[in-house]
């Protein structure tokens, strides 16, 4: 049995003993839609040739915004599109001992033409498997879906749910419909029957979503970036209010991207509320905030950084060391360097973020061989 | 020259020492839609016949919410509709000196038929001080607008906004266009010229508005009511980034039953990526946190309540306790007793919560005479 990123004896307690960082967030990308072709039946090759999904995902480019400058492969002009590049310039570089793809979301949530969006997920999970995670130790999938369809979806988790290079199953942070909400109930059955977390991460409002707030359409990416988070938000108070963790007691989800400082907000109004409306969800059995509590991580990048550092160190135990997972979200151009990021924290704070809780997370299938 | 509270011809310094609670946040009533027949013109009459805008905005009523079950007055049938009954019940009873009238919002952004919209506001405007606060030293008003139609709702602040009944204007939290946006400034330029804080208060999700979330509907009322901040966030950063603080310095915003502690989450990620794009918004010359400290108060009612009331302290401490205002939401189910609430805390901070930090929003025209 080879260990993940050192082949060897060493049992899964030693392996996990000698890492240093695992990085939750690497975008990595397909060099372009054809290369999905080999993947994909013939009858859907002519969205490949119209770009597929991700041109359409990929209107928000605004100032500022985009990839890492020095994150462009000058050899074949791709950004994150060749393994052996991210390789060298994130894993060796920063080391990196094991890192999850979270590739590009392309918004398949929020898009119509929901058969070619079921057809592509299955296609870039196979290309993933073979092209980055079978051939690499370092590197572990995510699988992609199109939840709207959630029975094809559901489908889809049980296709690739078992193989040992898959660890999570993840969702674009928008969609017409709250992620507590039964229609999805499918999707998290097959995702605990395989042990997975379920993943989510911003993605572009575009498709069949309207603006990502509630009060219309922002008009900066700045903007853009920081209401990525209130998404969040109401996904998580949907999962606990309709009490999809009574349901599957085993399912975890962990929140990429959207930052964590709204946590205590969630936690407190909730419980505050709760008492008095508690005839209206009799199934949830315990307060809102330790569903919350037991379900959920959050990763880092980018993580909220107040003004005052002391806030910085309450918010973190507000919601818990143990609840915040290492990202780099590399090669993003708010890449955070792992070995500069968290640094005001002690040693024991920073091992549990960029190590056990990631771990803990994701289980022991992150410490598997993929093949 | 009378004080609000108590006529004399004490200093507004004194006045202000002899107060014990400011209420931000009491919602009276329309006893009907035909009591502002009086104040409306004769073309609109049917349209209160129909029961005005306030049916579509009480589209939520949902198992556990609505008014105290006391709040009834058995002689007519009225809940907060009639100021001696609230101020033999509220005012009188918790030892209240001034509260501020936030009325029922009425959805108002958020519908349709604004030419209605803006003469049912104007009307309502009108009976508002005629009934309630000319007559009763302890009420102050917030004028309420249809702001979707800036033009016509700047001309309502300036009607009244020099009226010395008038301390707030009011605007509900949704609409289809983020407050930030230019097409408001009419409306805050019309504010700041009478030196008027904006309120800010959740509102129905009806009309032409979306849900509350930027994912789909909510499945109870326990979540909408939490979603509610979200909207609040939206608009915060809106305002932020928007730069109305650059164009109105002296503008501040009184944001009444969203919470604060999503406070945090906004300073610390705006703070964090502004760096990176700040060459997007350029007329911005603060810190986004610094603005969110010098433009923004909050009320308490529903205040957070963490499990840890640690938590709760240093939440407080974020956000700044000279921020947040004290609220009861009278005569609202989750109503909160202005002689219990808050007792954990410090005589001081309970204080500046209950008085002082009211007085800093809204002047001294709170200490004026209504007449």
């Amino acid at each position: 049995m080879a260990v993940a990123s050192a082949p060897g004896t060493d049992s899964l307690a030693e392996r996990a003993a000698k890492l240093r960082i695992v990085d939750t967030d690497i975008h990595h990308d397909l060099p372009g839609a054809a290369t999905l072709r080999p993947y994909l039946a013939s009858k859907w090759h002519a969205w490949l040739e119209d770009g597929g999904p991700s041109f359409a995902a990929r209107g928000v480019a605004h100032v500022g915004s985009g990839r890492m400058d020095d994150s462009v492969n000058e050899a074949d002009g791709l950004c994150a599109g060749d393994p052996d590049w991210v390789v060298e310039q994130l894993i060796k570089k920063y080391r990196i001992d094991l890192g999850i793809l979270t590739g590009t979301m392309y918004a398949l949530n929020a898009q119509r033409d929901v058969r070619f969006l079921t057809a592509f997920a299955s296609a870039y999970n196979d290309w993933q498997l073979d092209r980055w995670v079978r051939p690499y130790p370092c590197f572990k999938a995510s699988i992609i879906l199109a939840a709207q369809d959630p029975e094809s979806a559901a489908r889809e988790v049980h296709r690739l749910g078992g193989d040992p290079g898959v660890v999570q199953v993840l969702l674009p942070g928008l969609g017409q419909i709250p992620f507590g909400q039964r229609i999805y109930w499918p999707i998290y059955r097959a995702a605990v029957e395989h042990g997975l977390p379920i993943g989510v991460h911003p993605t572009a409002d575009v498709g069949n979503t309207g603006p990502q707030t509630s009060v219309g359409w922002y008009g900066s990416f700045l903007e853009h970036h920081t209401d990525h988070s209130q998404a969040f938000m109401a996904q998580t108070i949907s999962l606990i209010v309709e009490g999809v963790f009574e349901e599957f007691p085993s399912l975890k989800f962990a929140l990429i991207e959207g930052g964590f400082g709204w946590a205590p907000y969630v936690a407190g109004r909730l419980d505050r509320i709760y008492p008095a409306l508690k005839r209206e969800v009799p199934y949830l059995r315990k307060l809102p905030s330790e569903y919350l509590r037991d379900h959920f991580y959050f990763s880092t990048q980018p993580i909220e950084e107040p003004k005052d550092p002391r806030h910085f160190e309450q918010m973190l135990r507000m919601v818990g060391e143990d609840k915040i997972l290492f990202a780099s979200d590399y090669p993003h151009w708010d890449f955070d360097n792992p070995l500069t990021v968290l640094h005001g924290l002690s040693p024991e704070t920073r091992r549990k973020i960029c190590v056990d809780n990631v771990l803990a997370c994701y289980g022991e299938r992150l410490l598997e061989p993929s093949t």
